[in-house]
């Protein structure tokens, strides 16, 4: 039987490699699930697959895992990136959290206009998308980039990347309208509360790899606008078919 | 120019009708908005349409509203349920706004075997749909019932619906193809955290009017699952297009 505990680690992972475990997982595993030397668990890192892994030593503060065999290899990553204006509280990082859940390869905060969040905490928003890896069973953990200005971000596109912008002003097309070419790379676009302003949409519209996207006749608040474009871009371009 | 501000309220509305607001929304209107009396506001009840009104009495704990004219007559509703297992803490609390913002009709939360939170605070998921709707400009509220057994929801199945059953454990068809017929009403239908039981699962499957979809490669949390599931349904089936 495969174990059932799976944890993310930041090393390398080969064979018979030993891996040391941090405070936290060292605690989780000793303590919540009581497991012993000879337990087997589940390591990934995010590059280099899933293993399976066998604990030999477990002290106060670290514990040593060895990796047995692969288990899975590394997945090719969708080319999807989620470039999102932070949100107040909690909302920013459910979004880190969902958006690791529905596969997005890079998480790009921008900060445009209308956007009051400007400061994120980077290193617990990547605990976050961690932890949501090791839940959803998923072996890539998005990147999650420092916040940048939109327009800078846009100078950053890569060759063949096409941004879907969440437009809830004005004329947009249904998601699936905008995707029949099946570009190469994705980004959604969703803004803060508040949306855009004037000048953004105008800009943004008229750039060449910018496709303006409605998400039904309902102003979504900007969490549910990432949820729900992410979901639909998957089942349409990416791995859920 | 229309009023900005948007309230949900309970009683009927009519012509020249006048509305009494209750404390936490005089509070909002005369002492966050610092608006007086001949300022206009938006009311909605979920059954009259969105109506202009006035304010022409704002007293300490109350204050009247009269309305002027109907701006919107009330639209017809997508028949779309979302059964759920409640799930612990803010989290059904998200399933109900974001629900209400993608715009489902009824929400009935459903007790499967695993499910352990089995009592709800319906007074407050029906606060949260109200201020949700207030926000995402739609003049539909979900109706919240109270938990049932899951089986005993099933046997209330209304003519023509069909139920989704995002089932993670086992063979399912991409939300798309569960659609290509067009039936009259949709239930999706999301398991608690631990998903549904090898004989929930079973006995769903047996059922005529319940169909198994997935949700792509990866373990979604039960609430990823309902915004992501809701999502598709509406570009799909529903009001999107």
């Amino acid at each position: 039987m495969k174990p059932s505990q799976r944890l993310y680690v930041q090393a390398e992972l080969t064979a018979e490699g030993e891996i040391a475990l941090d405070a936290g997982q060292t605690h989780y595993l000793a303590h919540v699930l009581r497991l012993g030397v000879g337990a087997e668990i589940l390591l990934f890192n995010g590059r280099d697959g899933e293993w399976q892994a066998r604990l030999t030593q477990i002290g106060k503060k670290t514990a040593i895992a060895q990796c047995d065999r692969l288990l899975r290899p590394q997945p090719a990553m969708v080319k999807l990136e989620l470039w999102f204006a932070p949100i107040k509280g909690d909302r920013t990082d459910m979004i880190v959290e969902k958006a690791t859940e529905l596969g997005v390869a890079r998480i790009c905060p921008v900060v445009s206009d209308r956007t009051i969040v400007r400061k994120l905490n980077l290193e617990r928003l990547r605990a976050r998308a961690a932890e949501a890896a090791e839940q959803c069973g998923t072996l890539n953990v998005p990147e999650i980039h420092e916040p940048i200005s939109l327009f800078d971000r846009l100078d950053r596109l890569a060759a063949g990347q096409v941004v879907l912008f969440a437009d809830e002003a004005g004329e947009a097309v249904p998601v699936a309208q905008a995707l029949t070419d099946r570009p190469s790379g994705l980004a959604l676009l969703t803004g803060p509360e508040g949306g855009f302003t004037p000048s953004e949409r105008t800009r943004l519209r008229a750039h060449p790899h910018v496709r303006a996207v409605h998400l039904g006749p309902r102003i979504l608040r900007a969490d549910t606008a990432t949820f729900a474009g992410l979901a639909l871009i998957q089942s349409l371009w990416g791995d859920w078919s």
